[in-house]
């Protein structure tokens, strides 16, 4: 999620400039603007594709509706909404969910076949080291009794 | 992708009843309408909840500026976006995005845990092999030397 919508603008005064939305919107930026806060006149593209997906009058609305903490994140989330609704006017950011459920597919694909693989090594590698081992002391034990019958007992293992 | 705009409904025509969109913007329902084919009458939150996040004139030329064959996938990424921001005005279906995001960065990190796992086991797998074979062979030879010194060249590997 690159698109900011944090404040970076303070509500317009009569000396700065009106912000990007009451531009677009040819109105006067009064110190208790809403958007003001999220929407500072150097990003006016942002405002622009909320605007258009949105709709000025239903962001107004939707932000009142929220605490005033968490309404950056709420312009965040729908500046990010209208661009990928603007770069793909029929999927909008669904595209991108699509997209990712299915990478989140094929790696747990890929994720099952290397356990399955690991599970499998594991198992062999366990039965070889229990050859390793039971070979070792086959021989070593073969060594000691024929070693032993050839009067050879100091040799052990 | 739950949420459906595929055509269920046409057209309202005098005798029918008005397509969920008319009915809650209180219009007559005539036989052009473009919502009526994606927002049948059985279906009334679908469209209120569009209507409150998008707003129906943006809906309309949304739909307006995409090709006929596209507005049913169109709808439906839209009806799904709307459900997702009034569940959750802050974050929307870019919460969605976010967790799904996570999802693909924790299995990622499982893979290539796993993969570095099978790797390991898989270099294991193979010394051992070796092991067991130059360890038999090994034994082997030493028996053929002890055997033939003492006068048993009979057995062999």
């Amino acid at each position: 999620m690159k698109e900011s919508g944090k404040k970076e603008g303070a509500a317009s005064s009569s000396s700065s400039p009106p912000c990007a939305a009451c531009r677009l919107l040819r109105r006067k930026c009064t110190h208790d603007c809403v958007f003001a806060p999220y929407f500072p006149p150097t990003q006016p593209h942002e405002f622009a594709n909320v605007h258009k997906v949105f709709g000025a009058s239903n962001v107004n609305k939707m932000l009142q509706e929220i605490p005033e903490h968490h309404r950056g994140d709420a312009v965040s989330s729908m500046v990010y909404e209208a661009n990928a609704r603007v770069r793909d006017p029929v999927y909008g950011c669904v595209g991108a969910i699509s997209s990712l459920q299915q990478q989140i597919n094929i790696l747990q694909t890929q994720l099952v076949i290397t356990q399955a693989e690991a599970m499998h090594l594991r198992v062999h590698h366990t039965a070889s080291s229990n050859i390793i081992e039971s070979q070792a002391k086959y021989f070593c034990d073969m060594d000691m009794v024929e070693h032993t019958s050839y009067g050879d007992s100091m040799r052990s293992c």
